[in-house]
């Protein structure tokens, strides 16, 4: 998360040309020094997953998948018109069966012309994402709603909902209170 | 919440006239009988709270506010043209600067006339509601939208993207995997 | 919820004869007569849902099925082999489409010949519905677990490891940790 | 949940003596009859259940625990310094070895002597509580807390806080923004 | 987040001066020049944002705030005493609206004088931070916790109540019980 | 998170011999000697926490534990018959007390000889950790769950499950939907 820092340190120790000199704090060679010492000793280190995006599966490149699931993924460059496949796609190639339902259901449920448009769509399913808290489903439906159009004032007045609601519910689930009967469906 | 149960056992077991006979199941009355003297063994029954909704703090009637939560209430009136206040906002009048304070902020949130119409608008709050697992909050935002125009179809639709948001949310999460480089705002 | 307390106080009032006598505080009675006029003075009481489940929409009957959800109800029964088909099912029923996409996902991930059996396929359903705080599908989920052969034991055990889980889950959150090295996958 | 409605319209239909002819709107007591019809071809309401608090596994009675068990209830009543236990020890007491872990590491967590006050450590388990939806927990540690100590004005700041923290939580989640390197523990 | 092991691969296979030889495990640099191409191959990486911190939106510097957005800025400076202004109002600095509302809620909840002590008040807002798993908050108000007194014996407690509370309301919703009559407002 | 984009750009900018000229997007360069700037002005950057992971807390080496914490870890290598101690209990050393509480319950609720065997209770605590969305819990019992024995066709099940459980979860409470009275406990 912090790369650039340690990046910056290895410079500031000399141990990345061109940067040493840049900054001289005392003790933060030698910390670093030890860090590295600490890091080799668990012999975790010298693996060849650094620059390797994290996952508790591996992300599939094109020439990994299975049949099933490389027509899948011909499926999703074709309905999205686009050749990038991102990475939640390559993770669940891993088993699939799942991912084809997935991306079935996927593809039945944000298709377009039903009673909502693609961009309030995509908008609802950013905020269910925000709601429960799934970092890189934030990142790529912020993404996928630019993307339909959604707009800057767009964006931030569903921050301001989600927000709104965030609140409200906790203090609606404080306040102990049951459905009011003027709720219940007729 | 199953209280036609209760009732009905009443009335089988000759405690409430006018249904007895309809059932007769072996037992069935000898544990209601039971039942009856554990609560009252427990001397909390006869209080006057049975048909009161149930809330951690008492709702306020309009007779109970204060002047500052009264003030609330009437803005809340105007604002939603209808006298009907439902019990969030009953449960909340006990701290005024509380009530005060959300209201102000729902009412700035929820306005009409920003980039989002009303019932996209409340449809995300009913997302969001929904993804938050507050089942006052839904009833109230289904209701809600459904008073802002929300067709049965846009409520079919609104539920099929919770839930494909909801599954993808915990598949991403279970796979581990971080955000695409790709999806980074440039 | 607490539906016995209002038929006791009923009783008590003289209001549900057979149990009258039975307790007597002063002010009960009136309260109660006061509960009823204030419910009666919104003018919501008077309705036929009082006895009906609570829903955000309507539970169907078999006889208000759509073809294609009818479809699906005899497939249920018939993957099931059980008459008995659940209020979930209802309410669903009103938007086909998710019914069919929910069921045939749902008749998918947990069928039989797998590499997990039914019993810890249920199990795992079980745990995640408790994580998530889903109170319905904890009822329905446990109920589906005994059928398929989980002991007391068993759920037992299940439940102190949702337990531990959920109290580790928060630790480690609030320690602000990220995974070890050691976790990635080689 | 609704108990008083299924009240008032039995009393209504002429079915609850006493109350006969309070209310007179056309078709409810059809409604209600077709009602008790379709749960009684359901043969599932002429149970002991109906005014058995709801639960998952059964809440034993003092006489259904075992040795251990009771061992435990002895020890949370001495403790407590009050006769009551509360449903969530009854139902635990199914499985004695989680009754057990679960109250001593309770009785560990919250005693006191440490360095927060009891009130404030009962606040704290409130909030939690209520962020994680926990509806039987926000009733009891509500209770708790005011047992405690807690005022009416604490308990007004303590949801001020809850409900601001749930936004801000998910506006920040919303953001997708990292840590500042200022937050760092040095 | 492992940033480190980045750097030291590209030490070892020579990449990075001064730490060249250190390490030597066959197939690590052969991996990293993979890894590097199929980087490149997306086209992605050439861009100014990897030191920038991640978000969905700009962090905005002092010089990109609007009129609106630089006054409460002023304002969050003002009330804190400390000129640095952390990113989550530099995120929140794109929509001046949500900004300002936000803050004057949050000044407002948080503000000195009240029933509870500024450290249990942020103590409480920790507490929830981390029952909802933002991670970024628990960051940072672990951080203001301290600022505003926390001992380490305090985050200790905070801590072990946090996770029992996790853990009961967990079991507590695993046993699916309802409160008890005990609990209701009197 | 995406510490190699800082890498490949530090060498593009002749910051890092050895790849310069590698890539060449004008205005890249510039860009990064801003933000080394920015980060520079802020006097956080020379600190000697670069290269450590995050955390709340200091995270303890074997030679800072205390005598009770050293005793809980020589537990911990012993039971689990590995010298490597994973970070949790590391950060959780802080507190002695909790430490040897949370490690006590766990070892109870983890150890074999129960009526589940070791494997399932791993992918049942994995599923819990799943679905209240702990990325560092995702990761170490997955790593664990893999370690008892769990197949990758067992993992793509659990991750089925998972996603249809989190789906039917958002539904049912969608729904609003009380549990049938089926479901009950006879």
């Amino acid at each position: 998360m912090l790369a650039h820092l340690a990046v910056l340190q290895l410079a500031k120790c000399g141990l990345m040309p061109g940067r040493a000199g840049a900054f001289d704090t005392p003790g933060v060679c030698t910390a670093l020094e030890h860090r590295f010492q600490v890091l080799h000793s668990r012999e975790i280190m010298v693996t060849n997953q650094g620059v390797e995006p994290m996952a508790t599966v591996r992300l599939l490149t094109d020439a990994e998948l299975s049949g099933d699931a490389a027509a899948v993924f011909a499926d999703i460059r074709a309905v999205r018109n686009d050749s990038y496949v991102n990475d939640f796609w390559r993770a669940l190639a891993n088993d699939p069966a799942t991912l084809q339902r997935t991306w079935n259901s996927l593809k039945a449920v944000m298709a377009a012309g039903g009673a909502l448009n693609p961009k309030v769509k995509e908008m609802l399913y950013l905020a269910v994402s925000i709601a429960q808290g799934c970092e890189y489903c934030i990142h790529s439906h912020t993404a996928a709603a630019r993307g339909k159009g959604m707009t800057s004032a767009e964006h931030g007045e569903l921050l301001g909902i989600v927000g709104m609601a965030a609140q409200t519910n906790r203090l609606v689930q404080a306040l102990g209170i049951e459905p009011d009967v003027a709720f219940r469906v007729t």
